[in-house]
């Protein structure tokens, strides 16, 4: 492509999948290209394919190394941000590996690395839902619960870690233990885990006929389109379930409201994907009934709009305003 | 003062007393300026008595109007930061007050309004125990509780409202209703005030000998050094309620640190000016406890430094970097 004079790679780590993308200065797609991570192969081999995937997505829009500006790259894991070492990835099996040096070393451009889910909140601020937002605010619900935030341009991160943590905040206390020893936080009542833990109990006791056909008492097999078949099916069961896990992301949007002023709430991630009505609108309408009066009609919430291309787009123009900045 | 060839004036409006205080470009202090603010007088003769008072800390610094760069006012109530309106001062009566048009008429400069705790930070930020700071964010537990964020050099506000309101984020589920209608809010136990009514309790009850010699059931008689000088004399009873309170304190610490990443965290307000050891150190330990993981040792917890001169720095250097950016 000889009118491309610089460009840019964004790129999407995942459990499962890689994602490597190229754009240019206005972050318009040239190429996509997806690997599968296979984490089980081991670090090295999850790094060779790293390098692959990105290079196969410079060839296939027929750009040069030469011209690479920068090199984005979303991260499931805890990053020393200054080191650009990624300290733990549990769904990779990584502990402390020097990410940004070696891409670096091999395509010899600066690498930003940043959260997943940040690189994603920073794509819906680029090119979707949070576009033109003084200060945007995004809660993911997932198989976790994911957030963040960006404001005046930049991503709230600290100086040495990533932020945003919603799925870690406290919102009462007492309750029931989640998997990853939580008590009283958003991800033990609000992730897809604990939607699909309620939903199987559900199943079990014979209040949802068509979740059980569906699906069975088997969370793994739960899904967050699995949950919106149901509940379109007329398991009551489930709908009351999700709604209640809706009422505390409202809570936590009230949080939010109350600690940022943001003027757009982004809702996203598998579950507001499959079921919008409920993750949206429930979430607005709790929210406007909660905050502060001083802040009433100060912001809207909406729905993501980039899916997975989020995080790739957002990995790469990040990349682009923390090197020019 | 011949050799000033700017200077800034910053203003702190509070309910009892206003202070204005003039600053050379470095914000070291020129002159300092005290008044009463005498709500019950009618808004009018407020405005008039913060023009005088801004007038007498020019003069007393003999300084001249036109080299006067600019004006940071720190305001106890909702602002519109687009338009400058004073939307509500419950302290001072006011509704919907253009302060700053009113003021950038008569002192022909550019005017920043901001929230007084905010101003507070700030000033920390700028000569006091935020200094130096990435991300600092901090909490003031008095009459209410009150917070503030500085990161990268800039105060955390919305596009239209003020921000960091932690007295009113969530913490808890149920629990008895403040005299706001808040429940299970921060205020509803760490304020002073949540603390004075539950100290009154025991005294009532004869569990706090010290407090009733000082203060009896008057909440009203039970401040910040009342509390202290019954704890310090050997009222366990006293003690116990005031580090529940700080309990809740330090939970939010945990929220701010996994929202912000911060390296710093200021406690100060007069409970903690009053307590330091039990409001800072207790703060400290709780939030080392709780925080995840990946957040341990990235934080310090920190007194405040400046006391009533933080809202006066802070609104100043506010108003600097405001009108210079």
């Amino acid at each position: 492509m000889d009118n491309i004079s610089e460009y840019w790679v964004g790129f999407d780590l995942g459990g499962t999948k890689m994602l490597s993308a190229t754009f240019d200065d206005d972050f318009n797609l040239l190429s996509r290209e997806k690997k599968r991570t296979k984490a089980i192969d081991g670090t090295k081999s999850v790094l060779d394919r790293i390098v692959e995937n990105i290079e196969k997505s410079i060839e296939k829009a027929d750009l040069s190394k030469s011209t690479l500006k920068g090199l984005g790259i979303g991260v499931p894991g805890t990053i020393d941000l200054e080191s650009g070492v990624v300290i733990e990835a549990p769904n990779l099996g990584w502990e402390n590996i020097n990410l940004k040096k070696i891409l670096e070393d091999r395509f010899e451009c600066p690498v930003v690395l940043c959260n997943d889910v940040d690189a994603g909140m920073y794509g819906e601020y680029t090119a979707g839902a949070a576009r033109g937002s003084y200060c945007s605010v995004g809660i993911f619900p997932g198989t976790g619960v994911g957030g963040g935030c960006v404001w005046d341009g930049k991503l709230i991160q600290g100086r040495r870690r990533t932020a945003m943590e919603v799925g870690h905040i406290q919102l009462y206390s007492g309750g029931q233990m989640d998997g990853a020893e939580n008590i009283g936080t958003l991800e033990t009542i609000s992730s897809r885990l604990a939607i699909a833990a309620a939903s199987a109990q559900a199943v079990f006791r014979g209040a949802a006929p068509h979740l059980k056909e569906e699906a069975g008492t088997d969370i793994s097999n739960i899904r967050s389109g699995t949950l919106a078949t149901a509940i379109k099916k007329g398991d009551q069961s489930i709908e009351k379930i999700v709604k209640n896990a809706v009422e505390y992301i409202g809570t936590m949007v009230v949080t939010l409201v109350h600690l940022f002023s943001p003027d757009r709430v982004v809702i996203g991630g598998g579950l507001a994907e499959a079921m919008p009505e409920i993750f949206v609108k429930e979430t607005k309408r709790i929210a406007d009934s909660k905050v502060l009066v001083s802040f009433r009609d100060t912001f809207d919430v909406v729905e993501a709009e980039l899916g997975d291309d989020a995080a790739i787009i957002g990995a790469a123009s990040w990349a682009k305003q923390s090197i020019n900045s």
